[in-house]
């Protein structure tokens, strides 16, 4: 694990970076500021595979900092710029990374990174997000309810479930609670209140089962949900409270029911063949398919067709759905998206499918669901960002669970998860890790609260986590009221509906939900800020947001979570100044402090 | 810095992985050995982006180990395949990548790798190389020496300089000191009496600087270093001695006497203007160059003939000298070569020249100068290896010397030269790790005796550790009599004329260094076996190579270099059993051992 220090410091904020996505072939001033006993200051920058020394001149220390300030000329001459510091001291000389402060010149994938041109959703990085699972979230119109033996489903008669019926092994994927985008529009008023304002909703097009993953038109909004009355409803009454909505691209995959797939299967030679894999292996459908399972054919992007019929074509998928109001799409297993039946051309079909989305809605908002390790993929030219298991979620709750989302037992320390997390934020472009889509859980994995054990100080320390880590924070549905599930396990376990009844609610957890995003909505270091870890031991870690503003002064916050069940006083060094606490109020002096971080803590400074 | 305990191990070596390069599609048996209490194995395999698990079983301890073993079938379903082992254990389980055991799931860049299909230079690894410098190592043949004035190079006359003369800035490029091929010829059996078994010459082609790296004619042996005949009487007289010779390949650009610039310069319309990348900017050459250095082209590999002349066409250069008894090829700056005036394609093409090399003579050895981090192009597809200064060299000499090459004073420490070099290490295929090309010094950077200031001391712990790191190993002509240089800097002054009267050798030192070359060449621990770093403090730092052979026995090395001026004790635990130390003889009793690090140790332990 390397801290950087406060000795010295650059980061993409406005005081130390000009400006984000400046243009290709051009440049943008860049800027240091050190403590340390410098005799130079040099800009390292990598060009075709060389490194090349920009000189650095000293400027005046803007008003009221400290240390020296040193500015340099980046050139960008490339898509992904690489650059580094070097700073000579007498008889000494260090290199500052994205990673810290080293004496070895460290490997380029730990140097900071710019890129020329590059769009980010910033709209995102404002955002709170929200998760619905459209089936639980709320019933808005019982008379569009999926009903008890309407169709047959993978061999077996759908159900009704009652709204108040636990989710069970038998319901799984033929339970229907009957939850629909009428209902969503209703809630709007209690999802404003707490302070959201971005939705993702998981699929909503036609599709016969519960999670609709298994899509048969994907330009109709499943009547079970309300149609496209109910979507147009709901994006005009969403705008109006300042709640964008990214849908669910199922790219990778369609429903056996679609009809593609059901007229590449009629005939041999139907032209719609080639928009699949086909294969003879024996126990295997005989196409390629989602983990084989046989009603879940993949698309094969090897077909010229099958890229313009979802991502570039001028009808397509993604050009549909935000034409008709979404702001942007979350891609289903994204990094299984390719041709041949494989992954292959991956990162090109990302690009393409970019490209077209942005050229509908010049900041529609793309992200992917990797699950595991993104980072190859998150150069900037594909998807804005990825879900963040890896690099945040699964980590954090490994070590405040003590457990993996699998209920394997895991004695991780604070110290590691600071590492894993660090080591994934560090290697991301700014921008990109700005927009990585942040969960403790999902319609997936467990819920937190249940892998918690309801235990409310860890629960809202990892809260507190997500509500300042760099990217987007996304909660799930009936988190901020302690949802939670009836039994161990992933899904379906976590997929209950929600309750309606607020005496079925923990009130005062959701006031100290809506504490949290309303800081997080009010407070940019928490949006755009730079990351830095302060401290990490067994049992506690503790980071920094910062934000630096073209004077040169900075607006900051300092998250700080234990695991212990009871009082856990930790001693650290926060930047010096007045720090308010955002749930109690209560007002910090910087320096050396001992808090107690049961339950976690949230201290913000304004500029 | 993460050091692997000996609670786990799984490497490349046949003990723990049945073979390395077994064909795409098929599978290979793999092993782990661990000392924990685990109460399952399993192993984790990337595959289209998923992690999917394979079920690890116990197998019966090979006779004479320690630890429990456990075996798993690693399906090859591609080029590159990552893996990790995952152990569980009474209320915990930790995951064993490449980079150690921990409690969080790491980025795949840390995972274990395997190249299915991947044949590597095997003998390479088996071999000690020597770099040489053809105008400086041998005269062996006055009269094709370069006369003063014979031609002019860039507006000034050429010189003849006598060999005691050492170099001087008026020399630079346009002294020729008459070394030659005859030279090389007749110094094979010191060569041979030193225990080097390769030979990497920089350019041999005609060319007009005393470096050649402005080539006139890749076709022909420079008649100043003796033409064709000496070329042939070299390699045969080499094989006879069991050493093999990478040519240097300068496939960036080329002299601006080459044939097929000239064409391109003489006419607007000439079809050779197509193999370079055109342009009108003011105080540049009207081309794209090296660093725009008028006499150095850049070559265009947008153009297919380009890509047929020098790489893959039936009489390109690459095939033409692997027919004439060339071992592989050194490609100079690697990194930059590409279409369109920079590196773009830059992968693709390695990979195409590495096919034809291959296709040429099987085990070719393909290894490229990448100054810089190199990792990004070492996937095993395009060169074998790299040229280590980013992994080795630099750093480690960066410690001994208190300063970079370019003088800069440093402070590192030995813990930050371990975990550079760690980080480097473990990111590496296998079969790639094995193959970079480690070097102290070179034509290009100041020689190491200098650098060290003479000391006996360190130079030799310089040359301990080149001899027992990861890579094929390489001695600059020169450095093992204490061949210095007469002023501080890089290129010139790391190019004098190796003297010949054994009067003005260091004989002792170059005992020393066939000591180190011996037990190199015997030793396969040193050439294949795996890396674990064993200490690291300010002053010191210690590895361990490990080879474990199929029957689950271990062969042994461990290096241990300290950077103090006098006795420096170092304390370390390094595995059960005897040792000797390659230097004294001494034998020693693993365990905790205290020994004196100054100068260097290397201790070996066959299995």
């Amino acid at each position: 694990m390397v801290y950087t220090g406060f000795e010295a410091q650059h980061d993409h904020t406005s005081g130390y970076t000009e400006r984000l996505g400046a243009p290709l072939g051009g440049s943008v001033r860049i800027r240091l500021r050190t403590t340390l006993p410098v005799t130079a200051v040099a800009l390292k920058v990598v060009q075709v595979g060389e490194i090349e020394t920009v000189a650095a001149q000293e400027i005046a220390a803007p008003e009221g900092t400290d240390g020296r300030w040193f500015e340099a000329t980046l050139p960008l001459h490339d898509r992904r710029v690489r650059y580094a510091w070097q700073l000579k001291l007498p008889g000494d000389h260090l290199n500052l990374t994205a990673l810290g402060l080293h004496h070895s010149r460290r490997g380029f994938r730990s140097w900071f990174q710019y890129l020329p041109g590059h769009v980010a959703p910033e709209w995102a990085w404002r955002s709170v997000f929200y998760q619905i699972f459209p089936d639980r979230f709320r019933n808005g119109d019982p008379d569009n309810d999926v009903q008890t033996g309407e169709y047959i489903y993978e061999g077996r008669p759908v159900e009704h479930v009652a709204w108040d019926h636990p989710v069970d092994a038998h319901g799984d994927i033929h339970g229907h609670y009957g939850g629909d985008l009428n209902g969503v529009t209703q809630a709007l008023p209690y999802l404003r209140d707490l302070g959201i304002n971005g939705l993702w909703l998981t699929p909503i097009f036609v599709s016969p089962s519960n999670h609709r993953y298994d899509i048969t038109d994907y330009r109709q909004v499943d009547p079970h949900l309300g149609g496209q009355a109910a979507w147009d409803e709901l994006v005009t009454a969403a705008g109006q409270c300042g709640i964008r909505i990214v849908l669910d691209g199922v790219f990778n995959h369609v429903g056996n029911e679609h009809a593609l797939f059901r007229a590449a299967l009629a005939r041999e030679d139907a032209p719609e063949r080639a928009l699949f894999t086909w294969r003879d292996e024996p126990g295997k459908p005989p196409y390629h398919a989602f983990f084989d399972v046989p009603t879940l054919p993949k698309i094969d992007y090897c077909n010229e067709a099958a890229i313009e019929e979802f991502f570039s074509g001028e009808r397509s998928v993604v050009r549909h759905w935000l034409r008709r109001g979404a702001a942007g799409w979350r891609l289903d297993v994204a990094h299984m998206i390719g041709s041949g039946g494989s992954d292959a051309d991956n990162l090109p079909l990302h690009r393409t499918l970019k490209a077209a989305a942005r050229e509908e809605q010049a900041d529609a908002y793309v992200f992917g669901e990797r699950f595991f390790d993104p980072e190859h993929a998150l150069d900037g030219q594909g998807e804005d960002g990825s879900m963040n298991y890896h690099g945040f979620g699964l980590p954090v709750m490994q070590w405040l669970a003590g457990a993996t989302y699998y209920q394997e037992p895991s004695q991780i320390n604070g110290e590691e998860v600071a590492d894993i997390l660090w080591d994934a934020y560090h290697a991301l472009p700014p921008q990109v890790a700005l927009s990585m889509f942040n969960l403790l859980e999902s319609h997936d994995i467990g819920r937190a609260h249940f892998r918690l054990e309801g235990d409310r100080s860890r629960y809202l320390a990892a809260l507190t986590l997500l509500l300042a880590y760099p990217g987007v924070p996304c909660m799930y549905y009936g988190s901020e009221i302690g949802l939670s599930q009836s039994r161990a396990g992933n899904m379906p376990w976590c997929r209950e509906p929600m309750p309606w009844d607020p005496a079925l609610w923990d009130m005062s957890l959701r006031g100290q939900v809506q504490a949290l995003v309303s800081v997080r909505r009010r407070t940019a270091a928490l949006q755009e800020g730079h990351l830095r870890f302060l401290h990490a031991e067994p049992d506690a870690l503790a980071f920094l947001r910062e934000l630096t503003v073209d004077t040169g002064r900075p607006s900051r916050a300092v998250a700080l979570a234990s695991r212990r069940p009871g009082a856990h006083l930790v001693t650290l060094t926060i930047p010096q100044g007045l720090w308010r606490d955002v749930q109690s109020g209560e007002t910090i002096d910087g320096g050396v402090v001992t808090l107690d971080a049961v339950g976690g803590r949230l201290l913000v400074q304004d500029a």
